[in-house]
C-alpha cells in the first residue's frame, strides 16, 4: 500500500520517514490565501481542515489517474491569545512573537485529509483535526536572538520547532508530539484503518 | 563550550544533534545492575537519578583531566502498574508487555546529571529527573507482531519508541516529548544555565 503526500513540508516528510513510511510527494497547486479568503471567517480548526482537504483534492484532480494508493493532505496553524499565527518570515516578526510567547502557552492544530484512491479512482475521503498544547520555557532575549539568527523559526507556524533547535525552549506539551510537528501519526493510523487497511502495510522503509 | 555525553544511547545522541549540539561521547564503565542492587529498594525516580549521576562520575573519574567542558549522564525507566520496565530484549517479553499496555498509560522517567568540568577539574554537579505520561493507542495484535518483528522495541525501556515506528502507537503524552526519548532538552538547558553558561553557547553544529 502506497502513501502519496500532498505537501512539500520537510517536517511532514521526516515524520512519515521516521515512522517507516516513504511517501511519494506532490506539491499541491493551491492558493492557500485565496481558499481561506473565499471561506469567510474560519476558526484555526476549520481552517486547517479545509486546507488539508483542498491540498489532497488538488493532487487527486491532477494526478489521481496515476495514483494507486492513499493521498494525504495536511495543514497546521498555531493559536495564542485567540490569534492564528502563521510563519513569521521576517526576523523582526519572529522576535516580537517570541518576546510575547516566552513563558506562556498556545495550541497547535494539525489538519489531515486522506483519500482512498486505490486503482486510480477516488472512493472517498476522511479527515481529522488534532491539537496539542505547547508550553514555552522562559527563554531569554539572548536565546531568542541566537535562535532567530539560525533562520529556523522563520519558516514555521508559530515561529518555533520542537524537533530541532527549538526543542530546548518548550517545557512540555499535552497531546501527540507529532501534531506539533504537523502530522499526527496516531491520527493518520486511525484514518488508514477506517479504509480497512492495516497501518503496518504502509511500512516500506 | 563543549558537552561530553556519558551515554552510548543512540536516541540521546540523536536528540542532542537535533538540538544543535554535537557532543563527545564516552561509554561509561558502570555495572548498572550492581549499582542498583547496592542501593537497595529504589523508586524509578531515584533509580534513574542514581544511574545518571553514576555514569557521569564514571566518565569524570577516568577522563576528567582531559575534559574541558560539561559532562552529562542520563538514564531512563518506564513505569506501568507501579512496576519498572526496562528493555524487553526478547520478542516474547515485548509481546507480553504490549498486550498488557495497549490502550493504557504509563510514565517515563529520565534522569540527568551534569558536571561542570571546565579546565579538567570537577567544580560540582547538578541533577534533575523529569517525567512524562505516555498514553498508548489501541494497538492490534497484528500491529504488535509487525512492530516486534522489526526489532526496534526490544532495545528500549518499556518496549516502545516515540521517535520512530512506535510513534503511531502513542496517542498522546503529557510532558516534554524529549523526556520520552531519554533526554529532556529544557531540563538540560536549566542545568547548563545553573552554571552561568548560555545554552546557545553549546550549539556547535
Amino acid at each position: 500500500m502506497r502513501l502519496y503526500l500532498a505537501s512539500t513540508s520537510p517536517a511532514r516528510l521526516a515524520t512519515l520517514r521516521s515512522a517507516g513510511i516513504e511517501p511519494v510527494t506532490y506539491s499541491p497547486d493551491v492558493d492557500e490565501d485565496a481558499v481561506v479568503a473565499a471561506a469567510g471567517e474560519l476558526s484555526a480548526h476549520d481552517m486547517v481542515a479545509l486546507l488539508a482537504r483542498t491540498k489532497a483534492e488538488a493532487v487527486r484532480d491532477i494526478h489521481g489517474n496515476d495514483i494507486d494508493g492513499l493521498i494525504l493532505g495536511g495543514d497546521s496553524a498555531f493559536v495564542i491569545d485567540g490569534v492564528i499565527h502563521g510563519k513569521p518570515h521576517e526576523p523582526a516578526v519572529a522576535k516580537e512573537r517570541w518576546l510575547r510567547q516566552t513563558g506562556r502557552s498556545g495550541v497547535l492544530y494539525s489538519g489531515h485529509w486522506l483519500i482512498d484512491n486505490r486503482g486510480g479512482r477516488d472512493a472517498g475521503g476522511v479527515g481529522i483535526v488534532t491539537h496539542a498544547a505547547v508550553h514555552f520555557a522562559d527563554v531569554t532575549e539572548t536565546e531568542i536572538e541566537a535562535y532567530i539568527a539560525t533562520g529556523e523559526p522563520l519558516k514555521v507556524a508559530g515561529a518555533f520547532t520542537i524537533d530541532s533547535l527549538g526543542g530546548a525552549f518548550i517545557d512540555r506539551i499535552v497531546g501527540d508530539p507529532h501534531t506539533v510537528v504537523g502530522l499526527s501519526l496516531p491520527a493518520l493510523r486511525n484514518l488508514v484503518r477506517s479504509f480497512n487497511i492495516e497501518w503496518t502495510d504502509l511500512w516500506n522503509r
